[in-house]
């Protein structure tokens, strides 16, 4: 089996470590990618790996004149740009992984609101497929799909916290998640702001009370209890790639550290991407480089704290974008991921 | 006015920061320095300072001996060791601005929990002025004095949560401070652990549920509020200097986010060192390299946030032992501390 | 004595910096400071220190018009700007001291080669002083004085090298200089390039054969031996601050290690701001925060090394702007930079 | 075919990061490991990668008894353990790739010189195979082979400029090497001098004119031309993986950029861990995470400047350990080690 897969915007951070995967990946083809910026060049040079023949970076104008290329797209384009472009491949009959935020709400009146865009194509919002495969499953094959890729910091924290919303071990409300990513979260940045000189040695949060990715994991954890309300808060850390969530909640009555321990150990038994530990050994080292999230829980009678680890590009982005691929064509999650290992020695 | 402080424990990090700055101040004097790492080596060397005369490092054990050439002794020990050393020197007469946390804590028991030691000495739990300037004013003078110098984490946390906790504008109960360190708050460390190799590009949780600033913070808490209830996490950053602590607690009806931003502008209203801003722009980079701390906070329905960033090194330590030094001697509390600027370019 | 000094382009890394130094200054006081990108804003938020009464930055277009304000201006502006800027400052009657590369060449013909313009006021290459104390003293203060301050590169080399070269210890041509700089010496970038992403874990070399601070390292090394040859090649370090020259030159017959360093000692014997060390003791840390320079030299039959390191902020760049202003004027060359220390704890 | 491989020192990083690979290989086995540090601990959780069967680490001790299981050793040592072990293993019939400088000099003398011990194991000295394939090809397996695996520096050296020295483009004397390393290159590490807070934000220059790998590139080199003279320093690099050295020496009359950039394309023509580039596209965030080196040169009248970057765990040590094994069975040389991919985004 070979199955043809488009990238649209494959110099942006995620775009690229999607291409690669998918040149490396037994079943799928990287059937075009798409750069403005380096339109022209060899993708070979610029991914540092092969690719099955040369290649070269298309215009971004041109993604939707090579869908026919294409089984798959995979959109790396900001959230305006995928509402746009996706519905047009679904319509040619594509499968499409959306790596942006475009498709991951639910009320065309949050997009407005978090996201600064009146959305042009909200009769997909609900049939888009939420893709964090350890809560939802595999998105199911039927015509054109939709997958809404999760954001970096839902993935690492709702593997986190939404067992234990959905068991019941913890109060809906006045949960408070504060999170922490590397810089390539924010994507490839030209900014004074993202500068070297400016994150080095430093540590600060920011779109406080109004990052984008709070309505998400609002929406996913009401999908496990109601009432849900919580807080969450980004800070941008001196690292390249990494991300971790430290998730405090309030304890039903009867919660205790074992409890939530098993209930993370039962949530993801058999599962090949979620490593459950100690609190204390969910850190951001054990995990970058690979598409593997460490979670863990513990307890007292005043808090649940559940931190979750992911590498924001991997499980994050391009590495569950790819999991995603194999779910919707029936092959092993963990094709073309298994050879990644983690980047500390 | 030239007043002798000896230091002890001059060759860790706090210790050499506060010998540094007595070698810069204009009414105090290094009377002496140990450490047993370097003993016979030229202070001026390892400072990176000028001291008034050559000096050399003293053996530790000689510390209780060098009383005599000072008026004052500064303590750059373990809490265990600076439980034992303090009432020595303050039978001779000399105050005492222990760095540890040897006496922030209120119960003998608190000691055998948290610290896991029996504490020596629990007469002086009661009489340490803890010191906090911006919240306890300046130490009594009358006779030999013990100032606890808190904790680098209870200061970020404090300065930022006091004053809303102190106005009532936010519940007592399930405040949670989520809080990042740079690697020198660990203080010198010849351990894997803290290896380059091992720190640089991870972050991790440590001591989950059982810090022993956890106490400290909850203790100081209390006196401006009846039944507080705190979770304290701890992070390791890969930074060098830097502390941030972020706050989450449940707000009172009516609080807005104009409220505690006015509470807090109200608290530090013609203080030095702990400047008001936004929550987005307190970040270490502002702070690292000052005695000055930055705090900010907001508001909505749901929760209060409040952030607070201090240099772990300076504020967070070697800087408010002096800061408490000025004000113990009528000194303006900003002497000797004023010609610090930070370090971000 | 209070002499005004004004800064075009205060909002740039090294402009900045003096800025704040300036503030500090017992003698000089800040007259103006100007940036377009912070039109309007205020100092003393900008720099992180207190400014002597209320200030704004001006656009830098005015900053003609100010020059009647000040007694001195600092340039941090481009070459190019510089070369533009400082003879109308100068037929003013004010004094410069230029931070930019703008006069330290010798020749017209250079600036078209390693800075890419036709230079607009050659006739002043001849009368810049260049401000490198340790090596060339004092500037003369006769008139209107222009001072080039010397480039950060070219400051770590000529600490280390020029002395040896100059005593004859060393062959005058095949030197090699391997250099190594911290990302603020780009000053402040908004570019991809300079991205925190990018740099990161990372090293390169760059302008290979063609960075413009060679020639300025063979014009001075020129005032010491004839047919000097050399090669530099610089490399951008993932470091906030600080900057490394290695020198390698082949030592004439004769030469040992204790000739080397006897050579260093004695060149700067007396000297406040260049300590010489071992060889191994020269790092980064222990300069940057601070206006010294550390050098440190060896050799054996094959080859002499000479290391130097600073701050390139500072020793490299607006530190030294200050210690060339204190001289111009007098003063004792530490006067306002005396209380720097370093930033590693 | 499985060929059984075991690993002695398997937590050290290098150990480690062999271990790893040879579990991800496809002809090799993970036959046994070894570390005291954790004997007992399940090997799959500490190397982040599945293990073929459950295995644990055992005791250094007993590697000899456990060389049964194995068809080669693969030493992750120190110098001295090596020359002690290696024998052992060759004269029970095993295949050794000694990762350690015990086997990389040609004479006794020089262990006692530049090592500190007096080597006992002499006549394998000649009979060691220095296993840097694109410059010596594939080991002869005949009987028990030893395998000197070339040091992370000797490495990025030589493969940049032993070809311009082999072909005559260069004088084989006053040849500089200035290299730069990451912290993993000096393995793990329990010491003040390599914590974090003591490496970030700084560079230093170590064993100045005294480095252990100065020998080997002498040797090396010399087989390629009469009279090599170099003079080799090594700096601590302020990351975590990555080495650089670049390396100068003097044209032979004639040469120019383009000779030398042809030499290298014909060197490494059909290589495929050698990738030829421009010099300022040498950078340790291409080769990171990969067994590729990245080498470019270029040339004026007075210098050749050739550079070379590798990753010091994979091209610098435990992949080129199984590039080495790979043809030492005839395997194709990227076997297990193609699916690796540059860390950097």
């Amino acid at each position: 089996m070979s199955i043809r897969v488009g990238v649209v915007g494959a110099s942006v951070y995620s775009g690229a470590v999607a291409a690669r995967l998918l040149c490396a990946h037994p079943h799928f083809t990287l059937a075009f990618a798409t750069s403005d910026r380096l339109v022209g060049e060899p993708l070979d040079r610029h991914l540092g790996v092969p690719t099955p023949a040369p290649m070269a970076f298309e215009p971004n104008a041109s993604a939707v004149a090579l869908g026919d290329r294409a089984d798959v797209v995979l959109l790396a384009t900001s959230a305006k740009v995928s509402t746009e472009l996706a519905p047009t491949f679904l319509e040619q009959g594509k499968h499409v992984v959306d790596l942006s935020g475009g498709f991951r709400l639910e009320k065309a009146g949050d997009y407005a609101r978090w996201y600064g865009f009146e959305h042009p194509a909200i009769s997909w919002l609900s049939k888009a497929h939420y893709g964090l495969p350890e809560l939802y499953g595999a998105p199911a094959r039927d015509g054109a799909t939709l997958v809404a890729n999760p954001g970096c910091y839902p993935t690492a924290s709702l593997l986190a916290i939404a067992p234990l919303v959905r068991a019941g071990l913890v109060e809906p409300t006045g949960i408070v998640i504060d999170a922490k990513s590397g810089v390539t979260g924010a994507g490839r940045q030209a900014t004074e702001e993202f500068s070297f000189g400016e994150v080095d040695e430093d540590l600060r949060a920011y779109k406080v009370l109004s990052h984008q990715h709070t309505p998400e994991i609002v929406r996913h954890l009401s999908r496990f209890a109601d009432g849900v309300r919580l807080t969450f808060t980004a800070h941008l850390l001196p690292v390249r790639r990494g991300l971790m969530a430290t998730c405090y909640a309030r304890p039903r009555a009867g919660t205790t550290a074992a409890h939530v321990q098993q209930c993370l150990a039962d949530a993801y038994a058999g599962r090949s991407f979620v490593d459950v530990v100690a609190p204390d050994r969910v850190s951001l080292a054990r995990v970058t480089g690979t598409n593997h999230a460490r979670v863990g829980a513990t307890a007292d009678g005043d808090v649940v704290i559940a931190i979750g680890a992911i590498d924001n590009l991997l499980k994050g982005a391009a590495g569950q974008a790819v999991q995603n691929l194999n779910l919707l064509f029936g092959l092993d999650e963990t094709t073309g991921l298994s050879h990644l290992h983690r980047t500390a020695p």
